[in-house]
């Protein structure tokens, strides 16, 4: 046969140093007034700069993003305002660590993906939980509203606020707090980082069991807070079963304690679900304990082409019944996503003329075991017709190389233009539907329609390129993309959740019961409100 | 060396038809009044009949189980009582599965341990969400306590009535709604018998991802409602991970549907997880959504001996490095257990003369990879002395064999005399020192302190004999045990919930903003209180 481990053809271009990079025009609707609602804003139509990058346009001084109360013609909520005794009782409380200069406030007021600004006045950097606790039973007292904040990496405007609240940053609650190498239990608090976990583990012989193209900035107690989902879930499964434990400060002060460092723990209701994923409107995560696999001894990377989606569906059943346990990613592009690649990044596809594309790793911990399961694997699908082409790579370098094949794609759309992005899941089979059916919809008022994403995972990014913004494009996409995911069952949020942009979208994958479940548990655990504002759950009717 | 896979020498006995086997003296303590808090039970002193067994003596009969409010002396909470109305109401609903019969309702009143009776005299057999909606409105309405039952196999009372609670069975929700092999998605009822989803799943090359001795009989809306851990849980995660959607009737009867068959779904807060593990008392499953492993190719057992507790430790801590992604259990017993299950079972011990015994799975893909990978490791074990001696089985008899002398211990200690069994979660590290602990502690009063357990999930099975029911043995024992597991942030209840047995001491293993704040979800899901009353929660102060 033609492929085997070891035999892939170089290709050109390294591994992108951010695996994040695009900005969206989609998720940006305005929501109310009506009248409001399809008033382009002026960084939608090319905010796509990499942060710091040497490699794009400049980015945007953080005034040229509109504020995001101004923009979407909110009104604000009757919290309190800050006034001099508040700032007085913050200094007290942590000397040094209430910030209320504009200049280092402004970069905590914007996102990441420079689409939301707030217009905070105070920022504050607790070390601890008791710190946290004083702060929020101060806020809850004076009904002050608070945003919490890790990495700020979030792509759906819920880390920043959105008028004045004050800013809770866990950059400084950065402290590992136990490792267990028999166990492999890792305890620590909210604000470490989460690639700087994974260093610290891999030195111990494990790693994190989740794996984001932030982990240089993100916050381990923001993932968490997000329910992250990234590259290593097929594997090693959600934070839903790795964390094992939080502690959180509830709006009014109070710390609950369930840091079990525990598998198995059946002693009532499992309080720190409903953290995982709240997006910080019903408490502030302020550690963490969670569960590490081992480090991979071998890991390898196939790179291989399909005729039809039918093909790569059939490749992944198959190759998941021939790795079995060494499976640890499977990804789908289609050939669109290689022509945009290739066209505007300058990238080498090793492979022609396929119309989708996948990207195989296995990790184990044996290599010519984990080598000669990938090279029965590749054999069998390529003698049985589903495979037509490929790659295989072991050396970390051509890893990383096949690797940005697919890591690239995002950077590589915001050069085609204005980009439409949808996150979404849905059974397997009906994965790519969506993307047929938009292109034939959208005919010629789109420039690219394409597709790729976790196919073993069931999560799609389905793009649309366009020249510039346009309502009509917008109209023709929403709500059509979000009445076609529900018709499926599918989740309008695969893992970037609801924040501020989608929030009022929350209907198409949530029946009303749950949504008024979701806004009762709010109103417990958070009475006035003051928790992340303006986020994740739509206003109450 | 002297083991490697095939050499397994041939022992005995075969499998046991049931894992699960054994009653409990310490999990009978009364609980009010004080007077009442010693008082031994008839049916605890020698309590353990394999149900329908023909190799132990007859079962008790139902009547024979004192009535659990008059052996704990409670009060019935101001619930309505059931008038002919009501039976004409629920006949009308489902005819013919409306029960009134006291012969048919005997057996649903007590558990599977026969230490609990209560005296409902009403049993309604839904077949879809609709009707339990119907049914649990109705009850709300009328202020009619509710105990939700599925295969009744619950090992602390939380399953069967302690007054006249009306007996809401799932077993005739017993559909299979869809499978999807592709993504590996199983969605049913929650009446479905795990052991025939097992068989259900098998058959198309997947396996259920948890495994218990109770397969026969339990409900997956049981295990799912009580969060069972099981054989399993090493390799494939808790439920917490593995259910990806509920479907769950509340108390009011609404019918929440959350039923996702989706990976990934950050639309809002994950409702469903407070309904794992949460005994009944918070809403009754109706279906589930699950995601299923592929069945293994391969499967190998190998059962080593050591030297101390230490090396056990460090066995495992090997095993899983070497092992790697085939490891799927790790357990662990002293040489009290073979001792027990030599003189009472007559099975024979293949190895001795070691303090400590190991059984180490491995499930793979590949049949040769995995008994190249479990030789290396064993060569590794033996020349560095943390194994003495070993054997080990691939063929399905053999591996059956070597795992009854792990599963029938709970049999020989039911036949050592009366057992106090404890199911405690503690960090690995020290999970036999409670066993060393207690040894001393009770010196000639106890017959046996045995420990054995999932060592790999951090779960110590402490088992205390003595010759007959003792209150100051208990005394000695209790509270010391929850003490001490709390002073090492263990968890009183690893795996079996807390249900009506256990749930004045979850202070033990929850703090108490944890246990108000459960309070409040009770009170704010199920106002009434009429949902499986007097469990899971100690009573609010």
């Amino acid at each position: 046969m033609g492929i085997s481990v070891g035999s892939g053809r170089p290709v050109r271009h390294g591994w992108p140093q951010l695996r994040r990079l695009v900005g969206s025009c989609g998720t940006w609707r305005p929501q109310s007034p009506a009248s409001e609602r399809r008033r382009p804003c002026r960084a939608a139509v090319r905010p796509w700069q990499r942060p710091g990058g040497a490699l794009h346009t400049a980015r945007p001084r953080c005034h040229d993003v509109p504020l995001t109360c101004e923009r979407y013609g909110l009104r604000r909520l009757p919290f309190a305002r800050l006034g001099p005794g508040d700032a007085a009782f913050f200094e007290g409380l942590m000397p040094g660590r209430a910030c209320s200069d504009p200049e280092e406030l402004k970069s905590f007021n914007v996102d990441w993906l420079k689409s939301v600004r707030g217009c905070s006045e105070l920022l504050l950097k607790p070390k601890t939980a008791a710190e946290v606790s004083q702060i929020l039973r101060y806020c809850h007292e004076r009904n002050l509203a608070v945003s919490p904040q890790g990495g700020n990496t979030g792509l759906v405007g819920g880390s920043v606020p959105v008028f004045d609240e004050i800013i809770l940053s866990t950059a400084l609650m950065n402290q590992i707090i136990s490792f267990d190498p028999v166990s492999g239990i890792l305890v620590c608090q909210a604000g470490c980082i989460l690639g700087k976990l994974n260093e610290y583990l891999e030195e111990r012989g494990f790693i994190m069991p989740l794996d984001l193209g932030a982990k240089g900035s993100c916050h381990i107690g923001g993932n968490v807070a997000t329910n992250a989902g990234g590259l290593r879930l097929l594997r090693y499964g959600s934070l839903r079963g790795t964390v094992l434990g939080l502690e959180v400060v509830l709006a009014d002060g109070t710390v609950l304690d369930c840091l079990a460092s525990l598998r198995k723990d059946n002693t009532g209701y499992d309080l720190k679900q409903l953290f995982i994923g709240s997006e910080g409107t019903l408490g502030v995560i302020t550690a963490v304990s969670i569960l590490c696999p081992q480090k991979p001894k071998a890991v390898n990377l196939a790179f291989l082409g399909c005729q039809d989606f039918s093909r790569v569906q059939e490749t992944f059943t198959t190759c998941r019944a021939m790795l079995g346990e060494i499976l640890s990613a499977f990804e789908f592009m289609d050939e669109k996503c290689m022509e945009l690649v290739e066209k505007h990044l300058g990238l080498s596809n090793p492979l022609r003329g396929c119309p989708f594309y996948v990207l195989i790793e296995t990790s184990g911990s044996n290599s010519s075991h984990d080598e000669e399961k990938l090279n029965s694997f590749l054999e069998q699908a390529m003698t049985s017709g589903l495979v037509t082409d490929g790659t295989v790579a072991v050396d970390d370098k051509k890893i990383k190389t096949l690797w940005s094949l697919r890591e690239r794609i995002t950077e590589a759309l915001t050069r085609d233009g204005c980009v439409y992005k949808y996150d979404i899941s849905l059974p397997v089979g009906k994965l790519y539907d969506i993307v047929t059916d938009m292109r034939a919809r959208l005919g010629q008022s789109a420039k690219n329609v394409v597709g790729y994403g976790h196919l073993g995972d069931g999560n799609l990014h389905l793009n649309i390129t366009a020249e510039s913004y346009s309502h009509s494009l917008l109209d023709a996409i929403e709500p059509y993309v979000y009445e076609w995911t529900a018709r499926y069952n599918g989740s309008i949020s695969a893992e970037h959740g609801l924040g501020f942009k989608k929030k009022q979208f929350i209907q198409y994958s949530k029946p009303t019961e749950a949504v008024f479940l979701m806004q009762r548990f709010k109103a417990m655990l958070d009475p006035k409100g003051i928790l992340n504002p303006y986020k994740t759950l739509p206003s109450s009717p």
